[in-house]
């Protein structure tokens, strides 16, 4: 290795443009929850650890955060990605806690927020936020956890009486694994057919009292125990079902459309379809939040992982006798460190997409069309399935790179592992959010705006690609190959349009299957279904790209101000590290889909034979820099007590290693 | 697609085929041991679920099972396949039991059995068998967990008391993750570095009382819990420390050596790397048990979720309104139907591992050479590896294919990922094992046969590989490419040979890498890390064409056997459809690795690309018999009693949305 080594940033100067745009709301968290040891005893039961978490749920109402993130009309900032951004550090901490924090303020209370209107606010907000009424958000059903729009819960109107009433008609349509139900809630949001006269027009949002005062459960509501789950035992999951149970017409949530006395259904968006799915579009913020826990939940493992790595030893350096540590294998390094890199893009791509939604949903921004909010709703959905399953993959990686010593719970990795794994199947199936991905991508290719049925792909697109077949006949326009271009994968910039290439080519993939396929009058279904792995393909390289651009303009920007000369992250030596891990990602994901490059005449073989040397370069050179680059990420001390790290001092790193090598 | 549909065969006829070997035993264990529930708690505390598994281990014992495995001179039959068969069968109900069970039997009783003599024999093996005398296996140590060779507990010889005193000279060298030591055990046999007189002749075994008749921890000895672990907590693994604990002499397991009473040291072998490794090699029937308790689980697994998959239903056919079956999804079927795929594979090598161990070690067997053991080591570590790593995947791919339903514990695929998780590290850590085994193909290479350190590879291959070197020049010779052949991955018979080209290619390139490299005189060390991904692959795609030979192997035994029309696996369907399950698993493999194909030329893009259609039209084809094929491995029903299977009957299969479109 001929490169230079890169010099080491102070760990502050690292931490400010890793904590990006909400810094300071990450030092405050730091600094107000990191005291607490939030160490749940791994032998609860499950019991003990629901009163537990009951417990934690105070001093984090204490700190005054859950307030900030509602509107200044409740007393709230409206600081709305601070409010999430805070929300994802609970994973450093307790997983269990993370989500009935979420459940209770994130779900219940912003689906009061957001599909309710004044009367709702006034009356229940400041509750919710203290903490007085906690409470449920009833969307999934047991036959119906992907395919929302088609819950089978009804509400009926009782012009009488002016209620609704609430039944669940058959044991399918029960509410199921939902948080704060089985045994805390006192109130719920439940989702549920409207019947009003002789009109259905389709999910409507409604609260429904579930227990009194002293949490006895209400005449009508039936509530059963989910039990003991993988992870998450904190939370109490539950099912509920409701026969004939009268709810006030003033608890329908009615911002997007009511019920007036008479019977009369009013609406502000006519098409059923639209309205379901622009009701479900603002509460894009779940999804964001579990991407941004599964995140910081990978950068807890990665944590103890590489610390471990560094101070365990086993097998001995034939020339020096010495043990070497299990972080200078090179086996180890491939393990965690491209990890580590893509968990830095993650945080990047994480905070844009947190500035986002900020931009779109806190209060007095300008308004934003639907074409904006449904670019972040994508972007939402791409980033939590990648953030999840790369925050499953690593922590299970993490946990082997710790052997024996990552299976026991006081080690901390076992809880990281079975509390972040429903993430990926939650808050919409990574696989379902992927398809719908990319039959945005699809749809907004045919330029055919209208707004869909995003997760029943198949109905709509058959129409669009039909027209877009139409239209384009010059579908081989489309960029294929870029002859004579040789793309030289020790170039930066190569790489990145590398990974934009793949972008569109399997995009374009799609579409040319489809798009005739479709014309020739088959069968939707089975169409859409024959091409199901190349829509997921097309998401996956869309989120690759999505992240690459985060992560670059996060180096460019360090750049740029080193380079004005005017702000605080002007560390230069900060800029050359993070370009080295922005280098390892990319790279990674080259190398990943590298039988892609090569089918497709993207990269030649000799070229693709390069990037296991260089992936390989790239982690001995950062490997002196990971105790840093884990470090940066700011976790208290105080959530990262495991008695495995408390062994002989972490003594002399690679280069020390190197050293010992050229003497002897 | 235009293949005729693969005709089915009965359940009981395929379920003969997979049987294999010891399909008596199999039944034999269904039978005993399917009518227990074996359903633990999934909130009881670690010291309840202890209770349960040790109460659990009566009908075990009372089968008789665990007697078969050993000698005939205490009453067993030496049936030492038979019991690693039917051992690995408790994966499908619980894997505390199993883990509980192989640490009783496998590992402590089989090392009195190996490691010891008659006195050991006589006076123990009895009990161990009727569970009268619980044990541990205690080598695993805080500091030392896969170089085991370098442990540091001691036993001194004292000649005035002809005793051995047994001590732990620091915390590091602490037994650790050790079953049956925090609870039941009250003897351990515990491996350590032998002092007598001047000599220190390495690593032995010796027989060391823990507890008395009372369970009371005796003088000397100092147990500490391993507490909550990720998973397995019905087994009470713990820490031992020893203080000066005297034993007597005859308690050293002197099979391999033996200390007279003058303290005179002797064995038949006199080299120490030598004689502990073939001490080692001894026991690798606790590496293929656990290869077989993996393959198990994934089965377990791949049942649950392929009958949950048929059942699920989510989102409508357009043309019907019907709502489709998960499985008939498309990338449902890529997540679970190549996995099965890989288990009927796993399933194959595995009996035929356990078949070659057999013949090796079971009573009245010819004795076989240093290489045809070392040969049984090399296919168990590989094995091991590649096994656990597939259910670990598989079983985690299953638990997202059921979603929300799939992390309720009382759906069982919980307990089935947490469980196996260790499976990966533990009975050897997989990366290392690898490793062991690439040494192992790089040293049979060399033709140097000499036994060395297989887990420290570097210091002993350095100067083989240099001497390799020296002796051939003609490493270009070495199979790199076949000009002109075109391998047709649409042919069985080319299919198999990519992957024999593969592990052939891949270990020439780390040769063809190191060789050079090391007869420059460079550090051993950095010469080997630096080749150490080429290492490991080389030993995957050793292993990968290891499976494919015993899944073809059985494949053309039905053939043989139907048109020699004497055997009763002579069902052509069965033949048929297994042909088409081994056309899944290789071409997933030649998936998986396309990348590599490319790269060397061996596929051209054109090929390659061929490859996912390909896929996709076996899933396609496989669809109709996923539920025949989970079936056939015939886990007892009262082990898959899940509530999210007790949905709405199936109805329609892929055939039946087919009929459904046809007509739409």
């Amino acid at each position: 290795m001929t490169r230079t080594p890169t010099p080491a940033p102070s760990v502050e100067a690292l931490r400010h443009v890793v904590d990006g745009r909400w810094a300071n709301v990450r030092d405050e968290t730091r600094e107000q929850m990191g005291r607490y040891g939030l160490a749940a005893d791994p032998d609860f039961t499950s019991e003990q650890y629901r009163a537990w978490v009951l417990e934690a749920l105070k001093p984090l109402i204490a700190s005054g955060r859950p307030l900030t993130g509602f509107d200044p009309s409740v007393g709230g900032q409206g600081d709305v990605g601070g409010v999430v951004t805070s929300f994802a550090m609970l994973a450093y901490g307790d997983l269990s806690l993370l989500v009935k924090a979420g459940v209770q303020w994130g779900l219940f209370g912003g689906a009061v927020q957001v599909l309710g209107t004044s009367r709702h606010h006034e009356k229940y907000l400041r509750k919710i936020i203290d903490g007085e009424l906690l409470g449920c958000f009833a969307m999934t059903e047991t036959g119906h956890g992907s395919d929302v729009q088609h819950l089978h819960t009804t509400a009926t109107y009782d012009r009488a009486t002016e209620e609704f009433v609430i039944d669940t008609p058959h044991p399918g349509a029960r509410k199921d694994y939902i948080g704060n139900a089985a045994r805390d809630g006192r109130m719920a949001v439940v989702f549920a057919q409207l019947h009003v006269g002789e009109k259905s027009p389709g999910v409507h949002a409604f609260l429904v009292p579930l227990r009194d005062e002293n949490g006895t459960v209400l005449p009508g509501v039936e509530v059963t125990d989910d039990g003991r789950k993988a992870g998450l035992n904190g939370v109490d999951n539950g099912r509920l079902a409701f026969a004939g149970v009268r709810v006030p017409r003033e608890n329908l949530l009615n911002h997007f459309a009511d019920v007036a006395a008479d019977g009369t259904y009013s609406s502000s968006i006519d098409n059923e379809t639209a309205r379901f799915f622009t009701m479900l579009g603002t509460l894009v913020r779940g999804r964001i939040s579990v991407a941004g826990g599964a995140g910081a939940a990978a950068q807890k493992a990665l944590t103890l992982a590489v610390r471990y790595g560094e101070q365990r030893r086993q097998f001995s350096d034939p020339s020096s006798g010495e043990e070497i540590a299990v972080l200078d294998y090179l086996a180890h390094q491939r393990k965690l460190l491209p990890a580590l890199a893509t968990s830095y893009a993650m945080q990047f791509a994480q905070d844009d997409l947190v500035a986002r939604m900020h931009e779109i949903q806190a209060p007095g921004k300008p308004a934003v069309g639907a074409r904006e909010q449904r670019r972040l709703e994508q972007s939402a959905a791409g980033i939590k399935a990648i953030a999840t399953w790369h925050a499953t993959a690593t922590i299970q990686t993490c946990r082997e790179a710790c052997g024996g010593a990552g299976y026991l719970e006081e080690n901390l990795l076992p809880a990281l592992k079975a509390d972040t794994d429903v993430f990926t199947t939650f808050e919409g199936d990574n696989t379902v959010l992927l398809q719908l991905l990319a039959k945005e991508l699809l749809s907004d290719y045919g330029r055919t705006i209208k707004k869909g049925n995003p997760l029943g792909i198949a109905p709509l697109l058959g129409r669009q690609l039909a027209s877009v077949g139409a239209e384009r006949t010059g579908l081989a326009s489309l960029p294929r190959r870029v002859p004579g271009v040789s793309p030289d994968i020790t170039d930066r910039r190569r790489r990145s349009t590398l990974l934009q290439v793949r972008r569109d080519d399997t995009l374009a993939t799609a579409i040319r299957t489809l798009a005739p396929a479709m014309r020739k009058g088959n069968d939707e279904f089975t169409v859409f279904n024959s091409a199901q792995d190349l829509l997921l393909t097309a998401a996956r390289a869309h989120v690759d790209a999505v992240v690459e651009e985060s992560f670059r303009n996060a180096v460019e920007r360090a750049t740029e101000s080193r380079e004005g000369g005017t702000s605080t992250d002007t560390d230069p030596q900060v800029r050359a590290l993070l370009e080295r891990v922005y280098d390892l990602h990319v790279l990674s994901v080259i190398d990943r889909e590298r039988a892609w490059y090569l089918e497709t005449g993207r990269l030649t073989a000799a070229e693709s034979r390069r990037i296991r040397p260089l992936v390989n370069e790239l982690c001995a050179e950062l490997r002196p820099h990971a105790r840093l680059l884990v470090d940066a990420f700011g976790i208290p001390e105080a959530w990262l007590s495991a008695p495995m790290l408390d062994g002989p001092a972490p003594l002399p790193t690679a280069a020390g290693v190197a050293d010992v090598v050229t003497a002897g």
